[in-house]
């Protein structure tokens, strides 16, 4: 996953990439051309929509006319379901040495191009693996993709392009990572599309929720549900085009959910032996416990068990600047840190997560100077 | 919600709290006694493990020894299961003026103890809104409760008990909220168990995944499966005790699963004609957006619209604490703050938190010092 500078070099010999369309004006789109025009590549740039096009030339992602000659790269980010479109369009003219897509799926869109215009080798399928909740030319930056995986599926794609599509990674700070497009697709729905319909199912149930009830909301229903407030028809086009891996890991999901729901129906039903109902929520928790144990922490490692340091903040302006400066001075680097939201109260908590070794150290020192710090120590 | 006040006169004029046995020393047993005895309360502590007991005397949350006559109140903090008979247990034996539990679900347990001592006038059901991923006396802090909901259930109460209830919350920087015990139990099984046991389900998914696929892990699976690493024993105890509304509102999520599967499926099998699917997924999500646009957000309030300033920033020591100086510096409160992690790369994004107001200025101060900043402004 982190072989970028090899890459780098190997591309840098075989293909080059000074001139590109950027077919698409959105986040996606417009963060890559900001990070071309940043590394010296003339961008051009098209969408259906006049008003996002000039958006995203304003905001320096280039410019709006149409490239003289064949770029030597295209990338094509719209919507899901007009991808493969596009892309077959682009291949057909022959406007570009090199197409690429940046659609969150894979084998479909391969599927479809090859129905159009039959092996494509210089069309190489690209996700980047970044995104936020927010959407627009206006939400992009060009450096969207620093240090995010960015998954290659290489298809029919000849050397050539397959090392344009490397280069166009790395001159966007991403981490390339070459898989297969039918294992992307049921890796993205495990981690991503998943995960994104629980989290909306969950906040669904919100919807007709007592007010009373919503007052009682702690920061473990805030994180379960933060990304149902991504976009609807984009993730419509996601899921449609993903339906299959998706509708397995869902069914398997329903399983566990229904073995929850008899084994509490069964608690209701007959109060005093809950015992066998016990082992069967019991397995789905630990199961949960394990699933969670395995996700990479930071810097891509496996999941490091940061030490939190708990210290109350009165909610002034000035006091986490003086907070982070003491843990600064005190030669101690916050690896995270969080916010612990006070509802109707002027006083915070401020967790922050540094190595084990420096927890000692940083409850010391900060003790010293007389902050309130909650060690972990018993 | 926010009638500490009032509440505080009226409880001194009727009540008072100076001796407190606490049965319990786990997380929220020993955070209740840390806070009573910073209050100048004598604080007697007892557990089934004589472990626990001495390491939350140790850390000051009082004395082990049994109290020599009755005291004001008794605060049970033991397991969901074993509540009801320890509360009854307190009242038969007479060791309290008044009893409170805190236990996370309430209406069984008031009926458990009605079952045995009848009506119970010294009684009072409580709910802390509080608690963390860890738990044990170590991980106790006097200031859990500080600006969080703490839930009363009145039941047969009479008013002297009740309003030693309110003084309890008082004193330990809590807000109470009145509520009937079976409103509070479905309000906690939608905001709390029923977003535990769907955190759980997705996290489970991970336990057999592929190594590759959960390197493409983001931050969004990260949140969705934040809580799915508590305490297993304990939750079972939680979703024992409330498994009624937990198991309606799940078999209600569980319509939601089936209609998303079901949408899927048909996808799958007839891909030429998406659109009554499409409809369908799209209800979901729009019900999600809707769910989740109701969430209060910080300091009790409805959900604020924070301008969100996402700043580059170095992964070395010192330089979140020179970001967060300066942010100080040009005048501005940090409402909230996030970290965004980079995995393999020696960058980090901080994406601030602060009012719209001050989001044009922050950010034209952090660009003149030379910070990447990246404006939402299109």
């Amino acid at each position: 996953m982190t072989q970028r500078n090899e890459h780098t070099r190997m591309t840098s010999a075989e293909g080059s990439i000074s001139s590109a369309l950027v077919v698409g004006s959105g986040l996606i789109g417009t963060s890559v051309a900001l990070a071309l025009v940043r590394r010296g590549v003339v961008v051009h740039l098209t969408d259906r929509d006049p008003v996002a096009v000039r958006r995203a030339a304003d905001l320096g992602a280039g410019t709006p006319d149409p490239p003289p000659s064949q770029v030597d790269l295209a990338v094509v980010a719209v919507s899901p379901s007009a991808t493969a479109t596009v892309v077959a369009g682009l291949l057909a003219g022959n406007v570009a040495a090199t197409v690429v897509d940046t659609a969150g799926v894979k084998a479909g869109i391969l599927r479809e191009v090859a129905a159009v215009v039959g092996a494509a080798p210089h069309f190489v399928g690209t996700h980047p693996m970044a995104g936020r909740e927010r959407s627009g030319p206006g939400a992009a930056r060009a450096d969207l993709f620093e240090g995010r995986p960015w998954v290659l599926t290489p298809g029919a794609a000849d050397a050539r392009s397959l090392s344009r599509a490397h280069l166009l990674v790395s001159l966007c700070g991403g981490l390339a990572v070459e898989m297969d497009a039918t294992a992307h697709d049921a890796a993205v729905a495990l981690v991503s599309h998943v995960p994104q319909v629980a989290a909306s199912i969950v906040a669904a149930r919100l919807a007709e929720g007592e007010d009373t009830a919503l007052g009682l909301t702690g920061q473990g229903l805030r994180d379960v549900t933060r990304v149902a407030a991504s976009d609807p028809d984009l993730w419509v086009d996601v899921l449609v085009a993903n339906a299959e891996p998706v509708a397995r890991i869902l069914a398997e999901l329903r399983q566990d959910v229904d073995a929850v729901v008899h084994a509490l129906q069964d608690i209701v039903e007959d109060p005093d032996d809950p015992e066998w109902a016990r082992t069967s929520l019991r397995e789905v928790l630990l199961r949960g416990n394990a699933g969670r144990a395995r996700l990479p922490g930071k810097h891509g490692g496996r999941s490091t068990a940061y030490a939190v340091v708990p210290v109350v903040v009165s909610d002034r302006p000035g006091e986490l600047a003086r907070l982070v400066n003491d843990v600064g001075a005190a030669g101690v680097n916050i690896e995270d840190l969080r916010i612990e939201h006070s509802p109707g109260q002027a006083v915070g908590l401020v967790e922050l997560a540094v190595t084990p070794e420096a927890e000692t150290q940083v409850t010391a020192a900060l003790t010293a100077l007389g902050w309130v710090v909650h060690a972990e120590k018993a």
